[in-house]
């Protein structure tokens, strides 16, 4: 109904404001899970025949270097070792095994309001990423991250609403024993959010120790058991066609711990992968195909990921690049297959090459996001915070990253379409007799929280308006948000007792 | 086949050399006109919701505002004048001039070479706007645009390959008489650039002036009509459902010259549209089909782009934006529809709501430009230079959006498969006593210019390389590459009689 007397305007005040109020999580227009699959880069043929080559790699070519642990799994489940030592896979096992595999997942966060459901094509974004470098926006430079840059990503990232889930996008470099790293990375991003988290253990003895942390932080093996609130990425091969020993042994380890694995096959599309995008999918698709294989025969049914990472190259330099047209369709084009095998899966999106928060960034990291999203990617790592392809992690384009992801999240969602947004009584309304815009309607008021989203970065002043508000900068912004981020108590911090605990177990880097 | 013997290095490294040297056009792995289509926001039971209420509309609301010449060549096809002036579209009119439109349109360039086949969902891009301010990157500023600030952004046009029309995008502010500055207007981007032109008489009087113009350019009426190089943006109705009175004068003028039109309806989603992104498609498409009566009416198969343009608004300020996510949506509906009827068609796309270009405005272009060419818009107009939700335009932005553009266009070409790209014989050889690489390949060699797009000014150095680079600014470097264009003598500029002439017969206010 349209409003039409100023004797309401009480009302419809009051209505307003009601409106301008958050809105329940089931109301918002865009949140974690929404359903993609709109945008559809190969056809039914096109993923028949990427499978119809995945399955003749395996069977054809297989994979080398599994370790003795792995050859035993893979060939009690029907695959063969050749006397080249490589492992085939007979396509009967493959088939057989994508049937059984377990294709309802749910990730689940420290705090259960932050569960993960893979199904479908329900999409869900987050970071990842093992980046060497801070990107510190202040003096356009890169210098070496450490566990606090780590804490203090996660810590942000529980505040993001579009930031789903927080795999650990930097590494601490500032830790030189390994195992120590493994630990502290673990704490750091648990003492920052209680979402759920991704880590990467360096070798095979670490996973014990990790677990134990997570059995303290979770209340024990039941309660971690119950509900893992980590997974770890395992970077279980070694592109083309050879399996990750020392990695695949990491893998076992935590299928053992209870801990969900994503199934990493990061090949770069000309250089440990074929160039073409369909050729770097059928050689990821096979290698995921075969990690799959593995971790059914280790633990039938066990959560994984079937996470098909191929990354982009610039062959004029050989270097990689994740910023790329090509890369959103790698990633795109993967999205697709794990639904043609109904499968929960990741990619990386969202990399950008360029080494700040420019412009450049800004399309590269929407550009591969946004596809990822309308494909139906399940997991869409890497996709806030990353540059320089990869080896920068910046605190201010991750807070950037919030409002390009929500962005991209109203695009997931769609155009709905019904007898009451088609509006064509409200088009009858309007136009006869009524006051010939739609700027007070019913159904524009009631709908403007439900359908659109709103930057909270994003500047939508007019030019006037921006001059008076001294020309805001949209990275200085963000670094004032991340301060105000930093100066609050971490929501997600352990309580004292626990925290003492874990401190007297372990050597915890990060200040008390 | 691999290369692996030192002895054919030389033969290696020229090939080499030979697949660096630019691809002929035909071989370039992005060009004007890609097909897209992978992308359907909506379902078939969506469409032809959204048609059937368009039609509806037609029938019962109708539009208002025709002027006497319109209501005659209305009535005359078979719509009917109700009691109310509004004039009502039977649904058998509409449908009728649907199956007779002309879908079969070419927008000439004055350089065949820059030619638009506007057929199926082929995909163009280009600027277009009437934008009021200049953005100067420098003083981060916004002012009044003139004459010369138009013919710059149509010279630099004219040199950037994924730029591939100019609609004029901003107002020359600089020319206060109305018909000097159309006039003005058509000289400053014919001088400027060889590609297919935009334009928008703000008179029906002036038209003829401006014909004239375009006649001493084409060298004759015949040659003019036969190629016509100049489309005019029609602005025909004023939504919600009233025709533009003058403007429909405009466009009769305009037919009667022979000049393509474009029928663009821009509502603005919860003001002159329906808020709800369905609803304001259903009046945009109610709107242009209604102008598509009206043009063949008044000429049977004259060639009209179908310009359904909805905008989006914030509806916590109701100031335009531009920027959104369902902006994107919006146009990428409505590039579904245009392929609804099979109708050549065209929307805005590529609009920054970012004052300068930042990351935000990286991040608002790619978004709606990436969705517009996947759902195979034919004409992406406003796609690159567009700041301040259309109130600005940037020359820097202009040069930066060829990247961002061809990026796109990487995305609309999309995944080749076939038994080369599928590569499962390459596999086996590079992994089955091959190097265990594919740097090397011919597979990898022969396609690295075929199959990837190489940013211009996009940065893909290392953090290393770029520091000993001194850390290049991405708008900078725009900015100087600005400066070497316009210092170049214009390639499209006219011969020293033809610009003697034009300049004796009308007040050209660039200098000569």
């Amino acid at each position: 109904m349209i409003q039409r007397t100023t004797s309401r305007s009480g009302g419809r005040a009051a209505r307003r404001a009601a409106r301008a109020a958050p809105l329940a999580t089931h109301l918002r227009p865009i949140r974690p899970g929404l359903s993609g699959g709109t945008y559809a880069p190969l056809t039914a043929t096109d993923m028949d025949n990427i499978h119809g080559a995945a399955l003749q790699a395996l069977e054809e070519i297989g994979l080398a270097d599994a370790p003795a642990s792995g050859v035993a799994y893979l060939t009690g489940a029907g695959a063969t070792q050749g006397a080249d030592g490589r492992i085939r896979f007979p396509r009967a096992l493959v088939e057989d095994t994508i049937a059984r595999a377990n294709r309802s997942i749910t990730l689940c966060g420290r705090d259960p309001e932050h569960d993960l459901d893979l199904s479908g094509t329900r999409v869900h974004y987050g970071t990842a990423g093992a980046a060497v470098h801070l990107v510190e926006v202040d003096g356009r430079s890169y210098r070496e991250c450490g566990v606090q840059d780590l804490h203090d990503a996660a810590r942000i990232a529980d505040t993001l609403q579009n930031i789903h889930f927080v795999q650990r996008p930097m590494v601490c470099r500032d830790i030189t024993d390994n195992l120590e790293m493994d630990v502290n990375s673990i704490y750091a991003c648990c003492a920052g959010t209680t979402k759920h988290i991704g880590t990467s253990f360096s070798d095979p003895a670490f996973v014990k120790h990790g677990v134990e942390l997570l059995h303290m932080i979770a209340g024990g093996e039941d309660a971690w058991r119950a509900r893992p609130f980590v997974s770890n990425t395992n970077c279980f091969v070694v592109p083309p066609m050879k399996f990750a020993t020392e990695s695949c042994e990491v893998m076992e380890a935590c299928i053992k711990a209870g801990m969900p694995v994503l199934l990493l096959s990061a090949g770069m599309a000309g250089a440990t992968a074929p160039s073409t995008v369909a050729g770097a999918i059928v050689q990821a698709v096979a290698e995921c195909l075969a990690g799959l294989v593995y971790v059914n025969a280790v633990r039938p049914g066990h959560p994984a990921v079937f996470g098909t990472w191929p990354f982009g190259l610039d062959l004029r330099t050989g270097a990689m690049t994740g910023g790329s047209g090509e890369q959103a369709l790698l990633t795109a084009g993967c999205a697709q297959m794990h639904k043609y095998y109904d499968l929960p899966g990741g990619a990386a999106a969202g990399i950008a090459d360029s080494k700040l928060p420019d412009m450049q960034a800004g399309w590269e990291q929407m550009c591969s996001n946004v596809m990822a999203g309308l494909a139906g990617l399940n997991m869409v790592y890497e996709a806030a915070g990353m540059h320089a392809s990869l080896l920068g992690f910046c605190h201010e384009s991750l807070i950037l990253g919030d409002d390009l992801i929500g962005q991209a999240l109203r695009c997931v969602r769609g155009i709905e379409v019904n007898d009451e947004t088609l509006a064509v009584d409200q088009i009858r309304e309007v136009c006869l007799g009524g006051p010939g815009h739609y700027l007070g309607t019913e159904q524009t008021l009631g709908r403007m929280q439900q359908d659109h989203v709103y930057p909270t970065f994003g500047d939508r002043t007019s030019p006037k308006e921006w001059d008076e508000l001294g020309k805001p900068d949209l990275v200085e912004k963000a670094t004032a948000r991340k301060h105000e981020i930093l100066a609050q108590r971490a929501a997600a911090r352990f309580d004292e007792t626990l925290d003492a605990a874990i401190r007297a177990r372990f050597a915890i880097h990060l200040p008390a």
